[in-house]
């Protein structure tokens, strides 16, 4: 199934036995990522992740199509009429987590400007409300921690002010 | 800088306080990861990148030129007639090192098929040789570790057999 849509959407980096060149065979588009993103911060619903980013809506639908066919997001119907579907992360899905919360580090260390120096989001653990350090683990109780252990503390609205 | 850039490659999240988002606008354009990726190998210069991904030369350029000027990448020069530069991580593009390894950890988790079921490489820590878990920890000795204390051991060509 990969192998053909990759030949659609000509995203393929061939030949190489790598799991970074596959990995991003399927979340490295343009969106992909933010997307998930957006499922992980509860945005389940195709008009509510389409305000977010403020993408084209076929892109959009090609894009959760592609997550759901590669099982990292599935939907499940909540209209029947017209059939409405909110989208779900799956176990696969949920491990992206470190990829997200490693460029959410990157980010806030080098690229700090624009967000008046503050980090946008702190990652807590909920055990002890103790922030999440570059190694998933928890500063204040010592804990290994995972996506179902956290919880994000937004400290910048998402959206700037017009 | 970053904004003029932007602009011309049309590659910005507008107007979102999010450091996933920022992240992207630098390192989520296709073929980027994998030149730092090849940059980590230590393939420093432009033909034995172009050769390892098997990009058109003008897209190769493009990327590394804009790798350097968000000081991902630093140049040196080799060669004086022509000139002719190598290519060298930063301090910020060596941290990260761990979107990388999170990119390995999920892909030979969840995309096992194709390696014979090998994770292709294995990231091991350089002082005692255990194999680095998904919370960068060095399942042997207990380290936290960053990418200066690691190696990469290779169990599978980067190219198959043709």
């Amino acid at each position: 199934m990969l192998a053909e849509v990759s030949k659609v959407l000509k995203n393929t980096y061939e030949g190489q036995a790598c799991s970074i060149a596959r990995s991003l065979e399927l979340i490295g588009e343009r969106w992909t990522l933010l997307i998930v993103r957006d499922v992980f911060r509860g945005q389940r619903r195709f008009d509510a992740i389409q305000e977010s980013l403020g993408i084209a809506r076929n892109v959009l639908a090609n894009r959760l199509d592609r997550l759901v066919e590669e099982e990292i997001l599935e939907k499940r119907p909540y209209r029947e009429h017209p059939p409405r579907y909110e989208y779900f992360l799956t176990e696969k899905g949920i491990d992206l987590w470190p990829v997200l919360v490693s460029l959410i580090k990157w980010g806030d260390k080098h690229e700090p400007f624009g967000f008046d120096g503050l980090p946008p989001v702190i990652i807590r653990h909920k055990d002890c409300e103790g922030e999440i350090d570059d190694h998933f683990t928890c500063g204040e109780c010592g804990a290994r921690v995972w996506a179902r252990d956290c919880y994000v503390e937004r400290r910048v609205p998402l959206r700037a002010a017009a």
